[in-house]
């Protein structure tokens, strides 16, 4: 993997660059869509490419490996053969789905994390080295260190021992990883995570820490768990000063569009959210002109296409009072437009921010931006 | 609306013609997609027209008066406007639905028949006229008379009071259909339905009355609802050999693919059923080799196209093992492969049969045809 950054914005910390990987390039800033279990939910893969414009997507190794398993994924030649997603994959190490599952018999130890599935409730182990070996069966072109991501709000004391071992899981992901070679031919390369909780001193301590692995991409974890935004760009521009600058950096599970722009001025490149999917099954929608309700009565005769500002069939075929209909009756097609349009409008944003970041107007054009997507319709 | 026949199967009574509507023509044998609420379930406009070929859908009036409610569709032109379909649409007359909702308070009249809604309780009451009305509002360019669907089995006295009734609700329906205009400048037209559940002297006596209103095109309803295949051809053909040659024939609510071949030996030229759209969703899949149930462990690891005998995107470019993976884990994209595949494929069968019955083979294609259609895999 290369990565290479063709602008510095002048105003901010934000920059432009291209992400080489053997699935092709990736031009950044990027939004990676979620596609959980192998399917980003609600979408087909021809839309994702030639609609949505996705230049890489997200799969869960949690899900994946639980269904369809490890086995059929590699008879299949991995993920990208077996979902027919030929460009860039990056899957997430699993620990933030096997976190959530607290309360259901989960151990956390050094050694790593027993779990029950929550399809079948049968019993599991993700060590730090097995995690390595799952990501590499998977295929995917950007690997995760397999890290505690912690709550918030989390105790100093707890968010340091985490943290730390967190990075002694690291060293030993690097080290398994390094022992071990791809399985379809092309490379694999594996992203650390830095950790921290909201105290700055440990943020601090963790991107020094994660920055001397010296790993071809870095990634910022742990923020948008329910911290005030303030917080979370606080954190994110105290890792992003100390994070190699001619490397790549992932700000995970962030955001709202909002989100994304304001920690693209804080030099981000990578992003990742269910919010656009999941919230377009729920009639909520992120347009050019704010964020919608479609479920509103005051849609039900607004025969306007959902969104003419963007360059998408869904968007600029049906109309909200359709949407609107579809949505309230419980058709699919709601779900399925909604779910186009909103990964459509994330990534034409990420677009907008890559095209504005290469004009230098980056900052003044981001500034507008942010009042304008937070407005409600 | 007209109607010409291109060519007569010399070995059935097969024939292949081409209906022009106001929103283009329909080649025949055709079947229809079932749009209950102005939209296919789980597929889009567009994979409707490119992908899988529909010539016309069909609305549920039912269902498309209590949601979006007509004041929606007359403010947006018109069901075509609404949904974004621009090719002919053919709306059923509402009765269907509203006879399954017996024990809910329905009550069947000598007026019409007064129910509830399935959505919120509230009391409706639809008689011929109204229905009339209610799809000339929708904007049908083929809009179905109101007629009593009988249940199977169903005793004979009952039938043929239900089959007079239908008789003079028709003439009713013709009357009121005819002193009323299409209000969206395209023109519309009324078929009647003949009923008289599996009781040949009815079945013929119905027939003989239906097709003394001389309308446009002519329907068979009632079939399809629980009797043995054989009964349904039975009634089918004694019906077709009595309904007028020169004007369409529409089978409602038939069938499985077995099912629509042998009825267009019969002289059928219309079809519509959920079947195809139902089944995907739970996994039942139609293929040019024969019948599918891709949630079994079999196709766990079966990696070549869901069906490469037709042409379709989704046919063929995912594999059955991720389609079975899909649908096991519960993923929206399994029914929406499933559900455009399904449909593909009864396009697909008529279009064949439609070839047949031109190049004169028909006969021996569909025998050996419904043998391989038949096949569990
Ligand atoms: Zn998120
Ligand atoms: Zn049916």
């Amino acid at each position: 993997m290369t990565f290479d950054i063709q602008h510095n914005d002048p105003n901010s910390k934000a920059r432009a660059g291209v992400l080489q990987t053997d699935h092709g390039q990736i031009e950044t800033p990027i939004f990676m869509p979620v596609g959980t279990a192998g399917s980003v939910k609600a979408v087909h893969q021809r839309e994702l490419k030639d609609d949505i414009h996705a230049q890489i997507i997200l799969g869960n190794t949690y899900h994946l490996y639980l269904r369809p398993g490890l086995d059929i994924i590699e008879k299949a030649g991995g993920l990208h053969k077996f979902n027919g997603w030929d460009k860039p994959i990056l899957t997430d190490s699993g620990g933030y789905q096997v976190y959530s599952l607290a309360g259901t018999g989960r151990k956390i130890k050094e050694e790593g994390v027993t779990f029950k599935s929550h399809v079948d409730g049968s019993k599991h182990f993700f060590s730090p080295e097995g995690v390595m070996d799952i990501q590499r069966t998977i295929g995917a072109d950007i690997i995760m260190a397999f890290d505690e991501c912690t709550p918030y709000p989390c105790e100093y004391g707890y968010a340091r021992e985490s943290m730390e071992m967190t990075h002694r899981w690291l060293k030993r992901c690097c080290e398994h990883f390094d022992r071990t070679e791809p399985k379809y031919g092309y490379s694999q390369t594996l992203f650390p995570i830095v950790q921290g909780s909201v105290y700055k001193d440990l943020r601090v301590k963790s991107a020094e820490v994660i920055a001397s692995f010296e790993r071809e991409g870095n990634a910022i974890g742990g923020l948008s768990v329910g911290e005030p935004a303030e917080m979370m760009y606080e954190m994110t521009e105290m890792v992003t000063d100390i994070l190699p600058k001619d490397k790549p950096r992932y700000l995970m599970g962030v955001g709202t569009p909002a989100n994304i722009l304001e920690s693209i001025a804080l030099g981000i490149d990578m992003f990742d959210c269910v919010m656009p999917t999941r919230n377009a099954r729920n009639g909520m929608l992120f347009t050019t002109e704010g964020t919608i309700n479609m479920r509103n009565e005051k849609w039900k005769d607004d025969f306007s296409p959902i969104d003419s500002g963007i360059n998408c069939y869904a968007s600029n075929f049906y109309t909200k009072a359709y949407l609107r209909h579809l949505l309230k009756a419980d058709e699919m097609l709601g779900a399925m437009i909604a779910s186009v349009h909103n990964l459509s409008f994330y990534l034409w944003l990420v677009g907008q921010a890559r095209e504005q970041i290469i004009a230098g107007t980056f900052k003044t054009w981001k500034d507008a931006m942010v009042v304008k997507l937070m407005q409600r319709l």
